[in-house]
């Protein structure tokens, strides 16, 4: 029995937003049950230095939580001079995410930030960010072309990411925080519209897992995952 | 004429939300207009080294911004590895405000840290976060008091901050980006529920304001407050 | 009475020393009572990003303070790794003081900055700080001046500050730190030679301060600069 | 064809030099073909503050990198002033791995800490880093129960990691960097001596990857691990 | 010819004035000709870890620079977030040169920080540095000893430094900038007042020295720091 | 007697392998005894901005040491944020050494960055960081000549290092960890190959030393430079 009463295949209620603030090309609140993460996408005219000169562009993300987004308040990140180690895997993992669908020559010499702060965290904070930051592409996208920036469409599929794992012995989909913490496996996929796999990062936190549960992990979160493009679909036709 | 339509001496529309996250003490939405500030309101049992063994407390605060919370995406803090002096310098005075209305002694030895985060910027974000943050630290100090961890009400009096300038030729309440960025004079009052100044901080961007430009600001101010002060109470009856 | 003796609108003995090292275009060692403070002012032919290819120039200043400037001894900022909130804190305002007395475009594109370096403190630094900067700024203008690098004086008035409070239930001008340390509420006022505000920055400590008593904070520190422009003249025919 | 010309399922030459440096408790220079790796083990008779008091110890990893270990020279994390997102993320790779292979409190109140330093890299550093730090770790651990330190072994079996990818459209074992820089999907497995995984971090550079793909990367990597396995447990034999 | 007249075994003109600064328990400001330090010694009654519960003091120093101590202004370190190398290795050398004539037992378990900043450079700051922060070292002892914290003088010797290089050919005691910036060697010596080496620091910028050379250089640079020696006594009995 | 039974005037065993890794331009693994760095030599068509446009090429080094190098474990400096002083002292140290047999005009305008991490440390570590070095940046410069980036040769002489102490009473040469960490004076010399000194830096760390001995200790250590620049030559020659 999940503490939240859910389905081993159910996921959370899941809401996105979109327009959530008014200055940024795309903007959206995300939430997957109490977790709720603001994804918005700016346009910046300009690339890292390793792209200079390419005629290709960049998608990137940035990271960052609240200090009261989780139980206990942790410090501001900002006021200890340096982001962490989870901060920076996190980013780096939604960068590579998202850049999996977007052919960054139809961008042109521009980037693309994507920043996903979470306001509340209830597990599966990165897996919220990657599934609210494609939609926030997509609008941000959908301004460039409005304003005649770009003439093809740099975005080439959807892409949506949920956690899965074992809890009490059984393989559930979505875990939240109570899950979360007490699981002894917690996997986080992320998967696109063609059901191919961009990422996946699973860890044994108690046991280690044998390659059936890993099977069965896989094939949870392929099916959480077209749920939760059905929604950005929705989102973005709303 | 103000570009937004208001009167000289009108508030824009000002909202407080209580509650707006589940885990913090004290959580308030506070949006003067487009200006949009997350305020909690966070309990700690342990007070900073010079206040350890007093008895007394301490009340601290910290001001950030989402990168894209302005027109224009600003560099994240935490990945520059540094607080800006402008956030600095808002957090400290926050502070300063909000331990202006509380008897740290009757807190007893422990922190409340306010942490002001601006979603949405449209100029007075430091006044609607004062704002905010007292009605968040009113709901923490009320949880301690329901657990009995206090007995004395810490808390004498209200705060709250508004800004006025000399817009155009004429001295305006409550100035949001497209003012404030043109205003010649700029100044954040924080004033108590008896009329009285807490802190007074005037700029002359463009030309020096004279004694009696000084007093026509600070008289807005004192009624702006006021009005400030009844939404405070009314949100906190709610 | 006040612990230094002075009547309650008395300035603390005023010196200010031009020409005080060698290499600086202007360079003043400034001392109110016991605090003594030395401004430089360095020119440099360029400018910060924002005003490159502008034509225009830019004013701004750093503070600092030897570590035992005051009763205990402090730490090193340069060892600590960062600047703290007070200092930004001031560095701004003085670098806000100085450039409101200064016309940028006349400047042409180049750089002045003010470095104020306290070597003992008694209270009142940033206004000494203010006071001894402008004149050591005049100094750095009329070395332009001299080797004909600019030809229209950037410098369109004179500016200095001086701090005012309650001290013992009387406003007083020039808090030493003997008041500065128990003041009810602390007062820093630039004012320029016209006798308008370029900024006001008041704080109460103890109780909240009330209008009239901010009424004659404000016409004790008016006073109180116009004799420190006088002495800022003085030391400039000198 | 592999650029190595080695089989599709075949490793690079492995060798594990024990008691490689004469101060560390255990010391290991591990090397994949031309990716060499030093791995120490330090005891250290106190623990981090959140396993104070616990009775149980502490196992952690930091991974870094000689400035010309590879092609060009890359910027010293130390005069940077900071470990990059990367480095942070394999060394706490590292020590999730390790961690899940120790029984933390049967090592009682004491943290080992496995440095991995690459002196030479070519592809594959993190899996030859957890492949060397256990045969370091289990040294360390050695040392402590000759001592008698320790009466139970903390070691509850073995672990070891290895690299599969996706190279010219065919699934292959440990890539070097010529493999790796081209790849269109690469995967870390962590894997302990029953076959089970501790940890699966895969990640589609180019086409995602399908889940029959997955399937038979994951069986290849299985056989590398286990032949990494007997060649830990020859070094630690001999 | 020496740019400033000087005969080549001659010093520049030193002062050395005590009570600088009215708070420190020493404090002195040095000259040496237009270099000028101002040296203060603060005690602490607390001592660094390594020396906790050892009965026994310990004796550092720190070194800065106001930004325009020299002919263009540097970056202020504390604005940079970090001291540089040359920072870093003199004040290193500074406590080592006082650390040799004080018997930190004797001290007790507390520290003496030497604080040398110079407010203008022209040549030989750390040897005027380590000149001046002897006397104040002595001045903030008899302190101790005058408050009875201390019954031994843990102060065993005196010591002083000057610079000795090659100029245009000839070696030269006590270098200015103008010296010091064309030599083709330049050393450092801290000698004691019974002619016995402390320090000895040479760096050949030009052609490598001969070891007569050197020794000619040792010679006048235990000539120099006998005289600098008799001016620390003078200034002390004054 | 010498704890490890060497004569006074002994070196340890010195070997210089070349071509230690396979990517640097010039890499060497240097042993004075059990202490062992590699010395890597890289080549960067830029120079630093102070070289840019001169013409003129830039020779400078890095030093850092494996955490566990010595007998207990230090702190990684990229951990920690920064390089202690120890390490820039000693990288600065190795620049100027090497600096002084380059023509850098000979070079061209790029920069040879000289790496040398120390992977075991028994005393010497700076000495024989030079001797290494100098072998590693005569290969890098051979690599240049081969592809004729250059056509003199820039390097015009041989430059190596040693230390020399008074231990227990006698003057000893390359003195190890347990002569060194109870050494009287400690000395580290930079000599070139005819004899003369580029770099001196004596330290008393107990009684202060007497010109006479300083004479002895320099002698010494001319003698061991001597034949650490044949071992450098016959290394060149293998």
């Amino acid at each position: 029995m999940r503490p939240s009463g859910r389905r081993p295949d159910q996921l959370r209620p899941v809401t996105i937003t979109r327009q959530f603030s008014k200055y940024a090309e795309g903007s959206v609140l995300v939430s997957f049950g109490d977790t709720r993460v603001i994804c918005t996408a700016s346009v910046d005219e300009r690339v890292p230095g390793f792209k200079r000169g390419s005629g290709s562009g960049w998608v990137t993300a940035e990271y960052g939580m609240l200090p009261r987004a989780t139980h206990t308040r942790n410090q501001r990140e900002a006021a200890n001079g340096r982001q962490g180690g989870r901060t920076l895997e996190i980013q780096r993992l939604i960068g590579r995410a998202l850049r999996a669908v977007v052919d960054l020559s139809a961008l042109g010499e521009r980037t693309i930030t994507l920043d996903c702060d979470v306001i509340q965290a209830d597990g599966g904070t990165r897996t919220a960010a990657i599934t609210g930051a494609y939609v926030a592409l997509v609008d941000a996208v959908a301004s460039l072309r409005k304003r005649r920036a770009i003439t093809r469409d740099p975005i080439h599929g959807a892409v949506a990411a949920v956690s899965v794992g074992i809890f009490a012995g059984q393989t559930v989909l979505d875990l939240d925080y109570a899950e979360d913490s007490t699981a002894e496996t917690d996997m986080n996929l992320v998967i696109n519209d063609a059901g191919a796999f961009v990422e996946i990062q699973g860890t044994a936190e108690g046991h280690a897992f044998r390659a059936e549960e890993l099977a069965q992990l896989i094939a949870l979160g392929q099916q959480g995952v077209a749920e939760l493009i059905a929604l950005q679909r929705a989102a973005l036709a709303g």
